[in-house]
């Protein structure tokens, strides 16, 4: 389904926005390893995330459930406890659902509505422009070590970088941040040039944790891992540097004319950064 | 989850809905048997009937699914295709979604945001009053024999209830007239009185054909079978009766003090209707 953004407007009212995450068990969670909590907590998460990919404000929570029959009721409401929790926390109450049983694997569908932080608007992908400088709310790659079920959605920080910054686009880094990262270039018709060595300064420890078992470099890790749910964030050129370091935000490059997207080495060489990630349906 | 009507508002936006409804491959649809068109239009079209249930306008939808992975790309379009004409038919565009692919079956999960045909307010479950009359918006009983794919949910036909007839409560028959009607009843804190003529006038054509291959009445059909998607209406006492006949309403009994709810024959005995149907959970 091609759509373009993180959240949809509604017809009519672009300040209400829409979004819908849904999780599978074995692919998105692992029952048999994760707690039920834990697992109502990430199905929240993941569609606030979207809601600071946009820089808009979580209003309310639906929550659908398919839950395998051989789940406890206790099982259950932990699912429950774990999104209603997680979306209180962010002002997003869960106001309503669907409960089905069936005998396959247990899937969380959430959906979230949300408000623009009036007087300023959603943050969309399509506003990159070259010279703006690229940037992230925090290192990436190795969320599988268990980032990926603990994270936290930066809802405060991305209302907060749309009221001091102006960006002129943001993305959640869901599927990872090459991944990510070109669809906002896709969308706003632009390249980039990453600094590698700002890359490396933006690479999480998990990372690295990572690469010592799988000999994959680290780098590699941070472009293509994905689920670290941490914001690319795209500011103008004269963006203060100041307002960017007080928004805690890691520079990691530039938008440039044209539609290629590289890191570029200390010593000039550079590496081009692929359109791949974790993509459903390739 | 304990959530009271068919659709939850938003806090601080009363007339601004939202309803979400998941359908799973071997539970809610078959797809060896069902083409995904119209298994994407059942999808749609029941999140739909929430609407109508509470007499508010659809807006907009979102879908989410877990496309089994045998799926072909072509399947997936068909069921989005489907949603989306039926979304289109009732004013209700679909615009946007979460795409994933698994190994199990097919789970459907669609929301959709609804507000209030102001100045109408939605109709809710716990208005029902004793003396208010009961009535349906068509026959019910054996959708299983294919009308639970291809029915057409009430919303003009609320819209008009409300702005014509102030009902006191509604809801869908969704998993069947008996525990639907009981779910009003509880949650008006009162009891109803059917007759039995009337609900033999009100039972569907397919309650029959079932009747005569399954030996269970055709009335054991129209109170237990569910999936009907028709509404049951409970308007005051003194609603017009050419009004009701003008909104092509059946009626079939009437709401009393007290929490039993039974149907009335015609030499008087009187025959509990059970507090069952189709329930998830039980």
């Amino acid at each position: 389904m091609p759509f373009g953004d993180d959240m949809a407007s509604l017809p009519g009212s672009a300040n209400l926005l829409l979004t819908t995450d849904m999780l599978m068990d074995g692919v998105d969670f692992d029952s048999s390893r994760h707690d039920w909590r834990a697992i109502g907590r990430k199905a929240m998460a993941v569609n606030l995330s979207d809601c600071a990919a946009m820089a808009v404000r979580p209003a309310a929570a639906l929550c659908a459930v398919a839950l395998q029959d051989r789940l406890a009721m206790e099982d259950a409401l932990e699912i429950v406890r774990g999104a209603r929790a997680c979306g209180d926390e962010f002002g997003c109450p869960l106001i309503g659902g669907d409960t089905n049983s069936w005998s396959s694997p247990t899937v969380i569908s959430i959906t979230v509505a949300a408000a623009a932080d009036e007087p300023h608007r959603p943050v969309r992908r399509d506003g990159a422009r070259p010279g703006d400088r690229i940037a992230l709310t925090g290192p990436v790659g190795g969320s599988l070590l268990g980032r990926h079920m603990t994270f936290t959605p930066r809802v405060p920080e991305a209302l907060r970088i749309n009221r001091t910054l102006a960006p002129h686009a943001m993305i959640d880094v869901s599927d990872g941040l090459a991944i990510d990262l070109w669809r906002v270039l896709d969308a706003s018709d632009c390249g980039a040039e990453l600094s590698a060595a700002a890359l490396d300064a933006a690479t999480h420890a998990d990372a690295h944790a990572r690469s010592a078992r799988d000999g994959l470099s680290p780098r590699d890790h941070a472009l293509y891992d994905g689920e670290d749910f941490e914001l690319i964030v795209v500011v103008p050129a004269d963006a203060a540097t100041q307002a960017c370091r007080d928004a805690g935000l890691l520079e990691i490059g530039r938008c440039v004319a044209g539609r290629e997207c590289v890191a570029i080495e200390a010593d000039g060489r550079r590496a081009p950064v692929e359109r791949r990630g974790w993509e459903h349906f390739r």
